[in-house]
């Protein structure tokens, strides 16, 4: 089986690399080749299972019609520019976003050939945008409240109309906002949900911009890898006409993750945690999913690897911090 | 106040141009020009309002910057290729689809300099798409099962989108089947709805393919109008976000279409049905929409010109007919 990743060296595309390399393979197929692709050179580790590197962009019919010259059978599509710069630079977002992913289509349409592979195409909560429901079930209509969201909700029409055309088998899932997020804090509206944990276990002070009583819809990184690896291996034909998926989180509020961390870290690490109320926060993150019933998604086998949020945190430790952090 | 109609020479769009005409006002402002746009030469009859009439198509960069120079104050983009035609030719539905009205929006936003004419779009219903609930309410997922409702479905993301980054004052109204559509019998797949009263009224067999159990959701194309001429003069602001509205609608049976024909014309009238059950026409039906609860749109003003399907039929007799029928 070959693979290919698109935005193979963003956060999710280097954890799912690893993964699929340390496995060797995919569901109940071998993996013999893995190509990577992202506009910086994806890093991987040495590896046993023959590996292509592309450094470049994957927006335009020949960029696209060279990755999917070889056919590979599975395409994780993780390439995207995150939600700020999408509203920051409007014409940017809808070609990375959008166009991207038409041309990427329309190079597997013109292979041709019964050429179908799977795709996966992360997509995010951002299609939703409120008022919603106490939670968000499976028929809530998709009314994105950002340019992003509004690029990943086209990208999931497009994924459908060319999966019953017969074009390709794509399976795109919603994923909850990732956390704890690994690396530095930055300047997304939604960092500071990880920032508060990272950076208190790193023995760094955290800002929180927003009050105890904000709720919102996480999972881990583990489980996205896990939603990711699912998607592409289990029996889409169960999905009928509606291939898109809301999947599994946790509904917690900053006040509950801040109680987690005390559970599992102590007060002393919960003190590095600084309230400085931000109203322009504040305001985005009242248009954002808090909850959802992500039924199908847990009927079709979707499993996250936390039940707590405690479980996020000690996840972020076991896979970030080589076990242990800063009291 | 200056008119754009494109799409002017279909159905909807003569009968607009008429109904404009006639009024010399939309809301509160009086009429001081029309242009109107289709690949074929929309034919107004004569009028005090000076009109403009483009011949030609409007995909593309130029032809989208050249319809919007003189900067419109109200857009009505009605033009489509049809359901039938979009799923025949791939390429060509979202060429003209998609493409075209997209092209549309970037040359509005290119005008820029305040310019932020009222857009009203005319999607459809088939942006839904089965496994329905008893009534479609307001905040139903968008899952067509066509490639014309996946275009209308991004075509009104899209809209909304544009709308919120100021570019365009959008309104996106999913209109009902039409019913009861004047002209020849033609052969889309729900073209049986509005032959089994057209038809027979004036004199002609038609042929019923589906059984009378069906159920749909009807619209006079007088309602229509209404809706048209009511989404370019209300206040849209109350719109909020979510800028796309189910317009109201009949649910009626096929069963109860023909009792209405009959109540209306008499049993001769009725006698000229012939059943003929098509099983890839019941097929496709079973995947439309049935039923509607149009709560929002309704609140807003939008109202139905029928109250029952023997008004349908009455409208028809009025509008199309001189007032009477083939006994």
């Amino acid at each position: 089986m070959h693979i290919l990743i698109l935005g193979a060296a963003g956060m999710l595309g280097c954890k799912l690399t690893e993964r699929l390399l340390r496995d060797g393979r995919l569901g109940r197929h071998e993996i013999s080749k893995i190509t990577l692709q992202d506009v910086v050179s994806p890093r991987p580790t040495a590896a046993a299972i023959p590996l292509d590197v592309i450094a470049g962009d994957f927006v335009g019919a020949d960029a696209a019609a060279a990755l999917v010259a070889s056919r590979p059978d599975v395409i994780f599509h993780l390439a995207a520019i995150v939600s700020g710069e999408a509203e920051a630079d409007f014409e940017k977002g809808y070609r990375i976003n959008l166009d991207g992913t038409r041309y990427l289509f329309e190079a597997i349409r013109a292979v041709g050939d019964g050429y179908r592979p799977r795709l996966v195409f992360t997509s995010s909560i951002a299609v939703f945008g409120a008022p919603f429901p106490a939670a968000i079930g499976d028929e809530f209509l998709n009314a994105p409240l950002t340019s992003y969201g509004t690029q990943k909700a086209i990208c999931e029409l497009l994924l459908v109309d060319y999966t019953r055309r017969g074009f390709l088998d794509g399976v795109g899932i919603r994923l909850p906002t990732i956390c704890v997020r690994p690396g530095k804090p930055n300047k997304a509206a939604s960092g500071f949900f990880s920032n508060i944990i990272r950076e208190p276990l790193a023995g760094e002070n955290a800002v929180l911009p927003v009050g105890d009583d904000i709720r919102h819809w996480h999972a881990s990184p583990r489980s996205a890898i896990a939603f990711l690896t699912h998607a592409a291996s289990f029996d889409a034909a169960q999905l009928g006409a509606r291939r898109n998926l809301n999947m599994p989180g946790l509904s917690v509020t900053v006040g509950e993750q801040i109680a987690a961390l005390a559970n599992v870290a102590g007060p002393s690490v919960v003190a590095r945690i600084r309230r400085e109320p931000d109203a322009s926060i504040a305001t985005i993150v009242e248009g954002w999913p808090r909850n959802f019933k992500a039924e199908r998604a847990s009927k079709l086998g979707f499993a996250a690897a936390e039940t707590s949020f405690e479980d996020i945190i000690r996840i972020h430790i076991e896979d970030e911090l080589g076990g242990s952090f800063v009291h």
